[in-house]
């Protein structure tokens, strides 16, 4: 879906600072994320929750009965992508990522085994998308599993330009509640399917 | 609180134990169902994982550029239920808990806001479930939320009499590969609905 990349709103503080959004100033992706769903349960609309980091944990004291302090543990590398949960009957699951890049993403920022768990919840009926913010330009996309696939099966590039977000990913705008509405743009694509 | 990887294993001493089962000896439930649900993997049947145990991390130690070892940490409550996935296009959401009771398994050991959780699922379409063991006789239950809350709605106790789940809920025995088969009572849920 394309979407006129152009008429973003500046803010009138961030007119100097060109290149940072007054708007986004402070929140990463995965807060943003994180409140958009909270809004999203909130308002009973959607249940999908960013999961727990992984962690290998090696030793646990036990100061009193009943607690544990974690006093040595390693993080480890998901098995699965960060968000996933349920929307109108329908298996949600993404992977969210920022890149600083103006140019391209690089696809070492997702693992081979998370474009393989994409993939699997795609074939299986699921709703499976990555989320990519190019932080610097600040333009977020989401690209549906369908299409990561096609462009690794296509080309042989290390990471992904934003010409092809700009061409098949879909744009989400900044909003104020919920911060990035991205299921409006899955409402669009569960009515296209 | 359950650990990863937290497989306890019994001691040969405990083969005269007769209320131990020689097939579960060694794993616990939360080992089975891992098993289970990489077998339902590896054949592409469904897509079902345990979430990592919450933790709040508290201090990180960088030793070198590339590796970070957590120092503080402590088990949070977590907000949702231990496992989610996909399977035949359908959401699956359910938590695991065995008990050493023979008599009723208490409520004490799902947290309120994981009912709640877990009746949000069912209302906007997912399967949502517990599974229960218990240990002691080797019985374990799959229990639909939705008699769950037809329990809580009807009685005052604070435990789940077993016989209540011998009438309500669907056992799951014990297999080879799957450990425990519990997608086929999915199947028959599914085919009831």
């Amino acid at each position: 879906m394309n979407y006129p990349g152009g008429i973003k709103k500046q803010n009138e503080s961030s007119v100097t600072a060109k290149n940072v959004s007054y708007k986004n100033r402070g929140m990463t992706l995965e807060a943003e994320l994180n409140t958009s769903n909270e809004y999203y349960r909130g308002i009973d609309k959607a249940y999908i929750y960013k999961k727990p980091t992984p962690i290998k944990i090696t030793k646990v004291d036990y100061p009193s009965r009943d607690k544990a302090v974690i006093k040595e543990a390693f993080f480890t590398i998901p098995s699965t992508t960060d968000y996933n949960g349920l929307y109108k009957g329908k298996y949600i699951d993404f992977e969210a990522k920022e890149t600083k890049s103006k140019t391209s993403f690089s696809l070492e920022n997702i693992h081979e085994h998370q474009i393989k768990h994409l993939e699997n919840i795609d074939k299986h009926g699921g709703i499976a998308f990555v989320i990519v913010r190019f932080t610097t330009l600040n333009e977020t996309y989401l690209l549906m599993t369908k299409d990561l696939l096609e462009f690794l099966q296509t080309s042989n590039r290390k990471s992904i330009p934003i010409d092809f977000f700009r061409e098949k990913a879909y744009q989400i705008k900044d909003g104020y509640n919920p911060r990035l509405d991205y299921l409006k743009i899955i409402d669009q694509v569960i009515g296209g399917i």
